[in-house]
């Protein structure tokens, strides 16, 4: 069974190659980013800038295959895969939750951004606290690691983003 | 440009048509689910169990088509379809955090299950404080309808589930 997407956008950011890219938006606080999208669905926009982030969900182009354990940036032993962020997956699909600073016309301008410059967009969903703002009790093995985060950025071993 | 997934394994919710479903996890605290994932995958769940909470993402298998203006389950005006979480998008991605309660062997018994039965699973993430609850100072015309939220149901408006 397999599914079509097609694309939606395209994400602009300053980061042009998977060194020194921050790993989350937790770590590219204030790094700007602009996403165009496409002209046909700009009626599908209106509202959306009453919401301060965003949650984009996008494709990591550059990532090929994928492994079933992976040693993540934040760490040094190998965890599964789905207990991680890392860009090579069954499928390559990125989620990243932006501060939306505005809109002009086909433009949203956005903040906090960590995927590769010419990301192709795939959704857009406004971030809601009610239904996104959880109290996770366990964080797994990276409990121990949001301070590190802040600082952490990305290698070239995933051959993508994030 | 298109994109191509595949079926990393199902979601099963007591959930068969979209009338009367929780609209949101957050609206469906405790209704129970299961994942069963794909058995090539199993090696790649190891140490998921270590998150209370996880994202899935999915495809609204039953969504057709899409409107650039909606009325969301939740008010009586419309609004730009990618300022709502309505399943009926261009690309048909969902996207739900639930709690993990256990995993046995390719069985993920979750909780807070907000999909229709049968949701073909594209990727799983682990939910991170440290990544995903943010301070969001503005939830749109969302903001005053939180306490609405607690009891909503769908209905048959968008022929898929949320």
């Amino acid at each position: 069974m397999s599914f079509y997407f097609e694309l939606i956008g395209t994400i602009y950011t300053p980061f042009l190659s998977e060194e020194n890219m921050p790993i989350q938006p937790a770590a590219a606080t204030k790094v700007e980013g602009k996403i165009i999208i496409r002209e046909d669905l700009v009626p599908a926009l209106s509202d959306l800038d009453g919401f301060s982030h965003i949650i984009l969900i996008y494709y990591f182009h550059k990532s090929k295959g994928f492994d079933h354990q992976v040693v993540p940036f934040l760490d040094t032993v190998s965890h599964g895969l789905f207990a991680t962020r890392a860009p090579r997956r069954p499928n390559a699909i990125g989620l990243s939750v932006v501060r939306l600073v505005r809109i002009e016309g086909n433009v949203l301008f956005v903040e906090n951004v960590d995927m590769l410059n010419e990301t192709p967009l795939l959704d857009i969903k406004p971030y809601v606290s009610a239904f996104d703002n959880i109290h996770a009790e366990k964080c797994g093995w990276l409990d121990k690691k949001s301070e590190e985060l802040k600082s952490a950025k990305s290698d070239k071993r995933f051959g993508g983003s994030v």
